[in-house]
C-alpha cells in the first residue's frame, strides 16, 4: 500500500519531520539541524511512535555530528548531544536502541553514519511489511478469512514508522485483502493520536473507520462488535509484558474479558531482553496541563493535579500473541521473548 | 457538608440552572419558563446527572402548567409538553419517572404541583445524605477505618443531585469522616464532566484530588494507587446491571481483576425492576461532532464517524454492592434488586 505522505524525511542535510501536533487540521513539515530543537520536537510529540522515533534518533546522529562541526563543538559535547537525543523520552526502547547503535558508526566519519541511518530507516519500512503479513497471517488462520471489525488505541501506522506501521500495518495488509468490515479508532487522550492521526492515516487508505472515546472501548468489544484488537508497543519485556500507550491497558482487559485475541505488534527492536518483567519498565509522567487545558481552553480548576502516565504496561497474562518482523510469539500459549 | 452553589432552583416561578457546560471556567446560571429550551438544556446538558433530572423533571411540570396557561395551550397540548420533557433524555430512568409521579398532581392544581416537585428535590437533598452515610458505613466496614484512595468516573455530586450527591456523596462524607487519602477523578470523554465538575466541586470542598485520562484508570488501579472505586448510576436493572456514563465498565473490568469494591450509587428512583437486566436499557447515542471537534477546534478528520454512546452497562458480576439510600445489595453475594 502506498503512502501519500512522508513523516520522517532527509533531506538538505536535515531531518524533515511532518508536523504530527497540527494534524488533521494542517499538514505542516519541519526542518531540524541542532539537537536542542530536535529533542524539544520529540518531547512536544511532532514525531512519536516508537519506529519512528528510532529513525529519527538514527538520522538525530547526523544532525548531531553536522552541528557540531558548524559550531565547532569538542567530542565530548557532540557525546552530550547525542545522550540528551537519545534521552528524549524515557519510555521508547527505540529512540535509545537506535542513537546507540548509529553512535557506534560516528569514529567512520558522516558519510558512514548517515549510510547506517538510511539502512535503518529502510530496515524498519520493510519490518512494517513482514509484520503486516505475519499479522495478517495469524489473523486470518485463528478467525478465519472474512470481513473482520479491528479496534486499535493511538497511532501506530506511517506517521508511528517509516512504512505503513505496526498494528496499523497489520490493519492495512488485512485491508489489501480484503478482510476489513471496519476499524474501531480509540482517539486516545489527552493527545487524541488516535482521532487525530489514526483516522487521518485510516481516511487516506480508504478503510472504513469510527472513531471512539477510549472509555467507550470496554463497550465496544463486551457488546460483541469487536473480533479483535491490535496496538503497538513501546517496550517489551522478556515475559511478554508491553508498555504501550495509556488505555492499552483497558483494552486488553476488555478483550480479556470478551474472550477475543488482542495482539502487540511491534518490531524485535522494541523487544527489551534486559528485563525480565513489566515492573522494571520506566513510564513517562507528562505535563498536568496536557490534561487541564485543552489547547488554550481551561478544562479543569487551575492549579489542579493529575496522574497523565504516557505509558501503561498490559501483563503478558492479557496478551494473546506478540507479532514482530520475524516471528508470532504465542504470549496466551506460554512463549516468552 | 454545605454546598456554595445550587445545580437546581425554583425561583421566581422559574427553574434557574447553574450552566454545566461553561464549569469550570465561568458559573453562570440560566433560567427556564418554557419547555421547549428546558429540553434543549437538558440535552445539551447545561443539567445533568441522573437525579438532578429528576428534579428537573418535577420542577419542570411546573413551567409547562405555567405557560400552558400563559400561552393558553390545551390540555392536549400540555400534555404533549409534559411528554416531551420526560422523553428529553431516555437512559436516565429518573427524569421519566420524576415526570410521571409529577404528571398524577397536575389535576390538582398547579400550588399542589409546586408542593409535590419541592417535597421531591427535598427527598432527594436527603437521599444523598442517607446514601453517604450508608456507602461510608459500607466503604469503613469492608476496607477498614482508615484514609483511602478513591476513584470516581463522571460527576456524581451536588451538581448531579440537590444534596451532596450519589458516589461523591459518599466519597465527601468519608472525607468529613477522615478517610479520604485523595481521589481520583476520571476526566469523562467527551463531555469532561469529571476534569471540569467533579475536579470543580472536590476543589471547593477541599478535597485532594487528581484528575486522570479515563483511559489511566486501569493502570491507576492495577498499579495498587487505589483502594475501591464509586460510581452513580442512570438505571439499574432487577439484576443488578447497571447502566452509567459511558467508561464505568471499564473502570469496573479492572477493579474485577485487581481485587477491590466496586460500588454503584444511586437512589432507589434509578432501579427499574421493570427490565430483568442491562440488556434491556436503551443506550443513547449522542453527536459525531462531541468527539469530532472540541469546542471549535477540530480533531479528526472531517466526515469521520463515530461510536459515541452516552452510556455503558456494567454487567452485575463486575458489581460489588449497589448501595441506595434505603440499604446496601450485596450484588456480588447474589441479592437481586
Amino acid at each position: 500500500m502506498s503512502t501519500p505522505f512522508m513523516a520522517i524525511e532527509w533531506k538538505e542535510n536535515k531531518i524533515f519531520l511532518l508536523d504530527q501536533t497540527a494534524l488533521p487540521a494542517a499538514e505542516n513539515y519541519l526542518s531540524y539541524d541542532s539537537i536542542s530543537e530536535l529533542v524539544v520536537a520529540i518531547q512536544l510529540l511532532v514525531v512519536r511512535g516508537a519506529p519512528a522515533l528510532g529513525v529519527t534518533g538514527a538520522y538525530g546522529v547526523v544532525v548531531a555530528m553536522d552541528e557540531a562541526a558548524r559550531k565547532g563543538l569538542s567530542a565530548v559535547q557532540l557525546e552530550q548531544n547525542i545522550d540528551a537525543l537519545r534521552d528524549a523520552r524515557p519510555t521508547a526502547v527505540n529512540l535509545a536502541w537506535a542513537v546507540e547503535k548509529i553512535r557506534k558508526e560516528v569514529g567512520r566519519g558522516r558519510d558512514a553514519v548517515l549510510a547506517a541511518a538510511q539502512e535503518l530507516a529502510s530496515d524498519d519500512k520493510q519490518s512494517s511489511t513482514d509484520m503486516g503479513n505475519i499479522g495478517a497471517d495469524w489473523l486470518i488462520n485463528t478467525l478465519g478469512a472474512k470481513p473482520l471489525t479491528l479496534l486499535t488505541h493511538c497511532n501506530t501506522g506511517s506517521l508511528a514508522t517509516t512504512g505503513t506501521g505496526t498494528a496499523l500495518g497489520v490493519i492495512k495488509e488485512m485491508h489489501q485483502r480484503g478482510y476489513v468490515k471496519e476499524v474501531y479508532a480509540d482517539e486516545t487522550r489527552p493527545l487524541l493520536q488516535g482521532s487525530r492521526l489514526t483516522a487521518w492515516e485510516l481516511m487516506k487508505s480508504d478503510i472504513p473507520y469510527r472513531i471512539e472515546p477510549d472509555a467507550a472501548a470496554a463497550m465496544a468489544i463486551l457488546s460483541g462488535r469487536i473480533d479483535a484488537a491490535l496496538i503497538g508497543a513501546d517496550r517489551i519485556a522478556k515475559n511478554g509484558d508491553s508498555a504501550n500507550k495509556i488505555g492499552s491497558l483497558g483494552v486488553a482487559l476488555a478483550c480479556h474479558a470478551a474472550g477475543i485475541p488482542f495482539l502487540v505488534v511491534a518490531p524485535e527492536s522494541t523487544v527489551d531482553r534486559s528485563i525480565a518483567t513489566g515492573s522494571d519498565i520506566h513510564i513517562e509522567i507528562r505535563d498536568d496541563k496536557e490534561l487541564t487545558f485543552f489547547k488554550s481552553i481551561q478544562v479543569a480548576p487551575i492549579g489542579a493535579k493529575t496522574f497523565n502516565p504516557a505509558f501503561d504496561v498490559t501483563p503478558a497474562k492479557y496478551i494473546s500473541a506478540v507479532i514482530t518482523e520475524l516471528k508470532v510469539y504465542e504470549i496466551a500459549k506460554g512463549v516468552s521473548l
